[in-house]
This record gives C-alpha cells, sequence and structure tokens, in this order.
C-alpha cells in the first residue's frame, strides 16, 4: 500500500524561502500568519493527511460510495476522518472570522489542500465542493443568505455543491432546461435534474447545500437567461437551524473510471425551494467569481497525482533490484542494482519530481494572487494580481493536470507489470488523476479559454504583466553565469510564446478555426515556458543559499539539479508543440465529418 | 455502450492496395490465400467479432474473473464464445497442416487479430497466449511433444500461457527460482511460484499448457542457467490424450486496473511433471525466437486500442451537440452543432485516426515479414526481413501502445466528463490499453532492446535495409509534385535519424548511461519517423488510384487528407525528443539515489 509523506521541506522553501510569505502577509495585513503559525500549522496538517486521510485512500477506492433509495453512505472511515476533520477547524482555516472563520490567508489553505488532495482525492472533494458554495454565497449572496447558509458551511457541519451541468448539456451551459419559478415568498420552486454533482449526496453533513443554475421561465434563451440559486437539501430557517427536508433527491449515483469514494450524484429537483442568489440572469457571472477558484483547485490535484506517484515511484525504486546498471554494478552485494541506476527509471522520477514541484511553485504562487485579491486595498495592485491570475490559471488548470496524469503513468510504468496491480496503489493515482483533465472544463475547454477569450480577446494586452516580470527576473540575472543555463532558454521561450500569439492572431483574422486548432498545443506550450520560470527563480534561490550557508547543502543541490534536467529534458517537449502550431489548423478542418470512417 | 465495426475497408486497402498481399502468397506459395479466400475470412471474421465477442467486452470488465480454491471461472459468456471460435476454425486458420491446422498465412491471422483485440482485449488474449505456447513447441519441441501436444492446441480444445515472472523478478529473468529437476523417465519436477501468468488458469479449455522457464540443479547462474519446460495442467499420454491431474495450481488471481476478464494468475508448481524443450540451459534462446511475435501482438493491442477508441469518440462527437463552432453555424436547426466542427475534438479524431489506421500498415507489413520468415525458401530474402522485423517489432510495440494509450486518453476527452462514466465504455480502453505498455518488457525495456542491443550493437548495420527501403521509396517520388509534402519531411526525419544514431553512439563510447537517457526519446522519434514512411506510402497509393478510377474516391481523399494530417500535426513532436536526446543523460544521473527526496 502507498504511504504518504507531506514533503514539508519543500513546502517551507515554496512558501518562505521562494515566495516570502512573510512579508506578503504582512503586507496584506494578516497579522496572525507568522512563520511559527505557519509551521506549526502545516506541521499539523501534515500528521493529519498522513495519518488521518491517506489510509483512507485505496480502502476508499476499493468500497466506493453505496447508494439505496436516495442515501448515499461513504467508505468506511470517511465519516470518522472527516468528524475529525471539522474538530480540528480545518474547514475554517482560510474563511472570514465574520462567519466563524480564522481569518487567515488563502494561500495556507491552498498549501494545505494539496497535501489533502495527495493524501486522499476523493476525500478531498467533499470539502473542495463546499468551499465553492461558500465563496459564492459569500461573494454574491445577501446578508440574510450568509447569515442562514454560512456558519455551518465555514465549521463545515453542512458541506456545498455546485450544480450545473444536465445529461444535454455540460460545457454549452445556455442549454440547460432546469426551471426556477417565483413564489409568493420570493423564493422559487426549482425542478429539474442535474448529473455529475460531486459530494451532491452522502453521510458526512447534517445538511448540504446545493448552488444551482437554472432558468426563470420568460428569461433569454443561451446563457444570458441563467439565474442562480441556493437550494438547501433541508430547508433553512432564517436564524440558521434546520427545518424540514426540501424536494431535492439524490436520483443515483455513477460508476466511474477513479475518485471511487467521491459520490458523482443525480440530484433530482421537484419543486424544490431554493434562493436567488444575486440578480435574475446574471447568473453565469456570479458562477465565473468562482470558477477561477475551482480550476486552481483542480490544477492543485493535477500536481498532487504527481507528487503521490513520485512518492511511490521513487521508494519502489529505491527497494526494488533489476538488472545491472549498464555502465557497472551500483550493488555488488546484491543480487541486481537497485532500479533508480538506470537512467530511464530516473528520467520517469524526474519527470515526476519536477512537474510536483515546478507544480507546487507555480500554485503557491497563484495561491498568494488570490490573496492579493481579497486582501489588497490598493485597486492597482488587485487589479494586477487579477490580471495574472486570469492568464496563469487556464494554463495551471491543463497543464499540470496533463502532465500529473502523465506522471501518474510513469508511476506504474516504474512498478512495471506491479503497477498494474490494485494492491500496490499506483493505478488508482491514474484513474483519480484523468478527472481532473475533465471537470471544471476540459483541458480543450481551458485552451480556448486562455487564447480565444483571454489573449486575443484582450489583443495580448493580459500577457503583458507576466511577461513583464519574467523578462524582469531575466535582466536581473543576466550577468549571473551561474544562471546563464537557465536564464538563455527562459528568454527564448518566452521570445517565442510571444512570436507564437502572433502568429495565430493573424492566421485567426482569416479563419476562426486557427484558434481551436492551436489552442491545446499553445496551454502546453504556455505551460512548459510558465514552470520554466518557476523552475529559475528557485533555482537562484537554491544557489544563493547555498553561497550564504552550510545547511541543507543536498536539499538545495538537488533543487539545481532538477531544474537543470527541466531545462535540458523536459522544456524541449515545446518544441514539438510549436511545430504543431506553426502547421496550422487546415490538415485538421479539410475532411467532412462523414468522411472521418468507412 | 460501445459498438465496433470492423474496419473491413481500410483492412482490405492496407492488404491488397498498400501490400498487395496476393503476389506476396503467390510467390510464398501460399495457393489457397487468394483474395476471394481472403475476402471471405476477413467478412466472417467482422461479424465474429462484431456480433459475438465485442459484445461481451463491457461485461467481461464489470464481472472480472472470479477464483474459488483454484478454478477460475471467466465471465458470463466467454466460454460459449470461445466455443464458437473454436468450432469456426479460427484457431487453425494460420497453423501447420500437419497438425490440423488450414496452413493459411500468418499475416492473414493477423488482420483478424486486430479485430478480435479491438472488439475484446482480455478475451483475445486467451487464444494469443496459446498461439505462444504452441509456436514455442512447434519451433523448439522434439517430435513426440509435437504428436502430445500441438493437435489440441490447433484445434483450440487446449490452450497455453507463458510462465516467465516471478515477485522478484520480472525483466531480469536471470535471477528466477523456480527449479526443475530431472525424473528417472527423463521428465523434470519442476517446483516454484509464477506470477502474472496470463490465461493461466481459467475454464474455456480442457487442459491449458504452460510453457515454463526454470532452473535445473547445477546450472549456471544468470541467464544462461535457464531451461524451458512443458507443463501440463492434466498430464498427458504419449498418444495425446489426458491423463491425471498434474501438480500445478492456480493460488490467486491479481485485481488489476484493466483486462479484468482476463485472469492473472500466480501459479505455483509442486514437483509438477514437466518436460524439456530444447537443450538445457537455452530455454532463454527458445524464448526469444517467440518473444518477437508476442511483443506484435501487444502492438497490435495499441493499434486496436487505437480504432477502437477513435470509433466510440467519432460516433459521439457526430452526433453530440455542444456550443457552436467558432467559424460559424454549422447546424442551424438545431441547438448547437455537433462537436465534430471543434477543431481540437478534430485534432483528436484525427490523432486517434492517424495511429491507428497507420499502425494498421505498419502491422500489416510486419506480418508480411513474419511470412517470410515462415515460407520464404531464399535464405537471403528471408535473413532480410528478420533484419527489419528486429529492428521494427521494438518500435512497434513502444510506439503503438503508447500511442495507443494516448489514443484512449483522447477518447474520453472527447466524451467530456461522460468519458469518465464506466457507462460509456471509454475509460475501459484506457484501463485495458495500459497493460500493453508494460507486458512483454515494457516501453523502457523496447527502447533498450532497439538502442543497446540492435542498433547499437550492430554498430547501425540493422538499420539499413529498413533505411534503404524509405531512401528507394523517397527517390522514386522525389520528382513527383504531389508527394513533395511527404517525400522532403520523410527524407529529413530519416536522415536526422541517421544523425541522431550517430550522436548517441558517439555519446555512448565515454559514457554507457548516454544510452539509457536516450532510449525512450530515441524509440518515440523512431515511432514517427516510421509511421510517416507507411503514411506516405498509403497517401501514394490513393493518388494513384484517384487517377485511375472513380470509385470510392471519398475514402482515397480521407487518407490522403489524414496522411496530411499525420505530416502537419503528429510528425512534429519528433522535435521534442529529438531536442530531450541532444541534451543528454548528463541532468537524469547527476542527482543521488538519496537526494531525490528530503
Amino acid at each position: 500500500m502507498l504511504e504518504y509523506k507531506a514533503p514539508i521541506r519543500d513546502i517551507t522553501f515554496v512558501m518562505q524561502e521562494l515566495l516570502d510569505c512573510e512579508s506578503h502577509y504582512e503586507k496584506l495585513g494578516y497579522q496572525d500568519a507568522t512563520v511559527d503559525m505557519i509551521d506549526a500549522i502545516v506541521s499539523e496538517a501534515a500528521k493529519f493527511t498522513e495519518q488521518v486521510i491517506a489510509p483512507l485512500n485505496q480502502i476508499g477506492d476499493q468500497q466506493g460510495c453505496q447508494w439505496n433509495d436516495g442515501v448515499v453512505t461513504t467508505p468506511d472511515g470517511f465519516k470518522e476522518a472527516y468528524q475529525q476533520y471539522v474538530e480540528g477547524g480545518w474547514p475554517t482555516l482560510s474563511q472570514s472570522e465574520e462567519f466563524g472563520g480564522q481569518g487567515l490567508p488563502h494561500s495556507l489553505n491552498a498549501a494545505i489542500a494539496e497535501m489533502m488532495v495527495s493524501a486522499n482525492h476523493s476525500f478531498t472533494m467533499y470539502p473542495g465542493l463546499s468551499h465553492g458554495a461558500l465563496a459564492t454565497i459569500e461573494a454574491h449572496g445577501s446578508d440574510e443568505q450568509k447569515q442562514m447558509f454560512l456558519p455551518r458551511l465555514v465549521d463545515g457541519n453542512w458541506t456545498g455543491t455546485m450544480c450545473l451541468t444536465e445529461s444535454h448539456c455540460g460545457t454549452d451551459l445556455g442549454m440547460l432546461r432546469t426551471k426556477a419559478e417565483l413564489n409568493d415568498d420570493d423564493s422559487y420552486s426549482l425542478t429539474g435534474t442535474k448529473i455529475f454533482i460531486s459530494a451532491g449526496e452522502h453521510d458526512l453533513s447534517d445538511n448540504i447545500v446545493h448552488i444551482v443554475i437554472a432558468r426563470i421561465p420568460g428569461s433569454p434563451e443561451g446563457t444570458k437567461g441563467i439565474s442562480l440559486f441556493i437550494v438547501p437539501k433541508f430547508n433553512v430557517n432564517s436564524d440558521g437551524t434546520m427545518a424540514d427536508r426540501n424536494a431535492v433527491n439524490c436520483g443515483s449515483i455513477e460508476h466511474k473510471m477513479g475518485i471511487n469514494a467521491n459520490a458523482t450524484c443525480v440530484i433530482n429537483f421537484d419543486n424544490a425551494k431554493g434562493y436567488l442568489i444575486g440578480e435574475v440572469n446574471r447568473g453565469l457571472n456570479c458562477m465565473f467569481t468562482f470558477m477561477n477558484a475551482a480550476r486552481l483547485g483542480v490544477a492543485n490535484e493535477g500536481a498532487a497525482a504527481a507528487e503521490m506517484s513520485f512518492q511511490g515511484a521513487l521508494a519502489y525504486a529505491q527497494d526494488r533490484l533489476q538488472m545491472r546498471s549498464i555502465s557497472g554494478v551500483k550493488n555488488p552485494d546484491g543480487p541486481a542494482d537497485p532500479i533508480i541506476v538506470h537512467p530511464d527509471v530516473r528520467r520517469m522520477l524526474l519527470t515526476q519530481k519536477s512537474i510536483a514541484e515546478g507544480g507546487r511553485a507555480l500554485l503557491a504562487y497563484l495561491s498568494q494572487l488570490v490573496d492579493i485579491t481579497h486582501a489588497e486595498k490598493d485597486e492597482t495592485r488587485k487589479a494586477l494580481a487579477e490580471n495574472k491570475l486570469a492568464l496563469l490559471t487556464p494554463i495551471a488548470k491543463a497543464f499540470l493536470t496533463e502532465t500529473g496524469l502523465e506522471c501518474t503513468s510513469h508511476g506504474v510504468q516504474i512498478f512495471g507489470g506491479h503497477g498494474f496491480i490494485k494492491e500496490w496503489g499506483m493505478e488508482q493515482l491514474i484513474r483519480d488523476a484523468k478527472i481532473s483533465c475533465l471537470y471544471e472544463g476540459t483541458t480543450g475547454i481551458q485552451a480556448l479559454d486562455l487564447l480565444a477569450r483571454k489573449i486575443l480577446g484582450s489583443k495580448g494586452e493580459i500577457l503583458k504583466p507576466f511577461m513583464g516580470d519574467v523578462t524582469a527576473f531575466c535582466q536581473e540575472n543576466y550577468d549571473n553565469p551561474e544562471m546563464a543555463e537557465f536564464i538563455k532558454p527562459l528568454m527564448s521561450y518566452f521570445k517565442q510564446w510571444q512570436s507564437i500569439t502572433q502568429d495565430v492572431g493573424i492566421k485567426a483574422m482569416t479563419n476562426a478555426d486557427e484558434i481551436g486548432g492551436a489552442s491545446v498545443d499553445y496551454i502546453m506550450f504556455a505551460g512548459y515556458a510558465t514552470l520554466a520560470y518557476f523552475w529559475a527563480k528557485m533555482a537562484k534561490v537554491a544557489q544563493d543559499k547555498l553561497a550564504i550557508n552550510d545547511d541543507d547543502q543536498a536539499f538545495y543541490q538537488a533543487k539545481i539539479k532538477t531544474a537543470q534536467f527541466y531545462f535540458q529534458r523536459i522544456l524541449p517537449r515545446g518544441q514539438g508543440h510549436a511545430a504543431c502550431i506553426e502547421n496550422g489548423a487546415s490538415t485538421m478542418m479539410s475532411l467532412a465529418a462523414d468522411d472521418f470512417a468507412f
């Protein structure tokens, strides 16, 4: 069975040494988020995830959730673990004090979320979905709604969901059919069926608060006629206490490739009582505030999958004896060498390590940007953070989930045939990781959001602040000979990113299909370049640390060597993507839909 | 549920139009393999796979095999389908007439194997493993052994296995512990435990004939002390009738990521009676004759996975309405456009199509080379075929299983969230396809076999015959303007392949780890280049056909367009691999094994 060990040293490196969270928090007025407090919380979270959550991962996969006449039972141990999670105050960490939260920064919670997902993807989705519901109510709900729903969502005794998808529409939400009719008391009656509702029904919490998109009769067609509602499983009195059961029922749960311990539900609303959030027909706008946060959460799943698969594969590669090193025996006293001596095993391990650690750095940076959007008073700085978040969120989501999935596949390869056997836990990581390439917008949707909506939609303006940061970093280190191996390719890749953007933009003027034709290769290229920037920054920090002290030499050396691996053996993949983009969309569009098969 | 439709038109194109199987068979003396006969057999096989085998694929995955006190029960319907398979005479097709076979060419059987694997990977493994056992006995067994075992293996009433792996050794067979002690009657007593024995125990056949590697006490250590044995589940009299039960037992079956309907067994030999095949301590050599055939069988699984996932995804993409085409509404009467209008969906579909059809062409060519090794009288021509097979087998195995797996992942992406739900059958394809990257030698092992053993081991000589074919094809078509878009990149990629080979060879002289460091990128580069050759050849045939007749215009146009897509959007990936190879192994080897994690 896989064991999880929280990578505390690297989390600390990223938060404190790379991103100087201490002064970041101080600037934003997070007085309580001192280094001592952070260390204590990270260390407690490590224990909780290693000892409580991780041991349930495999049994959760085996048992799955059980549906019986509308009631969903989670796997053995989940209920108790969730109770511990609530009692430990974990749900409240970064929630506002007004509703019972601890008021700590979002980015601290994000670091803990990485540990939780690594330890148990399915379990972590229960509180993860709550967070989405909570954030939506907090941002767009009325004061009365906040009083009714937020305290219990914050303390974790209630959980939440996001109900968007219907069987005939996932990406294309404008087609939705669920309807909401106004009642005399200003509440609404919702009728319709939603599918793929993660954590839609379960036995972990007293109440489940669904955030539902629906159409009010008479509203415009398409996305301009979508409104947003709160629909609780149990009705709620205005003082926040629970009342009678609402007409919300779980019709069935899906049998899936992975994340078996999370209930993916069909939810039927049968004249269920709901409360409008925000304005009529402005539901999608309210959703979008939340969407970016959810996408970062999914990006985190990609990096976490790489981390967990790396941990499993590394332990096996250090232990498993098979064949001799081609460059000479390394373990003369054993019957064979440990497979970590073989270059190709190292290639796979270092791919996992460079994605997991690079992803951690990127996500930690993005979580600091989220802190800024929450707590910064200066509107210019806030807008800058929002701009960078808008750019980097789809990149992080698409790139880290795709490379995270690849990493889980490497983990199985390193185990050889044993990787295919359930017992070892490695194949579950592939099955769980695949969902992250699909939900909250597939890789293809992220790619269109990035290239069509954001980059070409802003005529490239959205790129400037982030590219400015990269350019500044390159200039600062341009004359540093130790950094040359990173700075030169970094500059070249970012220049190429700009020229690719221009080329696609020009082609798109005469043929809009060139955008979709380039989009996924484009977002992957952008991902490789973006991670290169974070690896170069980490190498710089490690070099500086090595220059001034003798502690942790091996850690900093490993950081530099992993950066070198990333630049030499991962980043060049960008050239394949660039070449594909350059060749355009014509060969994708020329075949008639009926002529794909004969 | 997925439906399988045998791609008869394309199989016919590849066999008859691309590879002119008629004259190929005539030259080798396969008198019965006329075009009419081939058409009839392919069409019967299509019916059998579509109607009998394919409908069991999903239920097979759901039910899996059941183990109960040593007895293994296959899923509902498997036994009856296997009976139909035997009664239809399918196992006998390409077996020698001497033992009851029909004496038809191997390559015809290979075409049918593609349909069978596409329809049901797990089911097809039962006869597939038989084939390995049968081929080993036929090539290396004594006349008495052939008389005892072959007739029933040929007619399919008995099945076979290959017992190699033990829990502590898979790749490194020299470490095996199963021992074989000589009895007074010249038979041997085998004792030991083998794992991962596909089709090791089941209820489909009367007897199971295990081909087992073991060590005779006193033999040299390592691979030079391995001998090969026949160990039947039921003992066999010298006239080939069944006798009492042998001491061979199935200890358990594995719970796996996929291929759940094929029993992966722990097989215990407890002084089981066995018969030596070939010479003492020459077991691995006997195995190697068979190994290449098995690897081609697995390569076929990769291409078949791409085909099946393509079929499922294409039907969905033509049917599912979601969003409007970015270049203008395509389905004005519907609420949205079918998703096949979206360029990125087409990119994924065409990736699947180009791998499935390109892989089919490569594998059909390789199966003709196998025909030549079986039936050619001229030793020079035979040696040439063996040379090309040795080169192209690891490429086909590694490249088609890796790209086949990628294609199954695209299939799920095209379905969006629905792809993750078991009901649709798309996620099963990923789970089944993953094993093909592992068994019969992982991708990493294929890559070392290719680069270290075969290419550098022959100082590049092994490349010459195949590269000669490619060069000749390029020269023939060099002045054809219609072929320029294929010939120029093809020449460039094959030149680059040679220069990469030289570069790695030079680096390897001073550091052997450069071989392993380059190997997987090298085999993927070789795979992209090799498939480009087959796509260029198919484009040429299609152009010629379009020039001379009006039939099937759409089919030939689609073939050319898919070739164009392959050259424009798939082949350029080779540049990413080439750049990684060029950067060498140093960044993979510099990190101490203990410093991968902190």
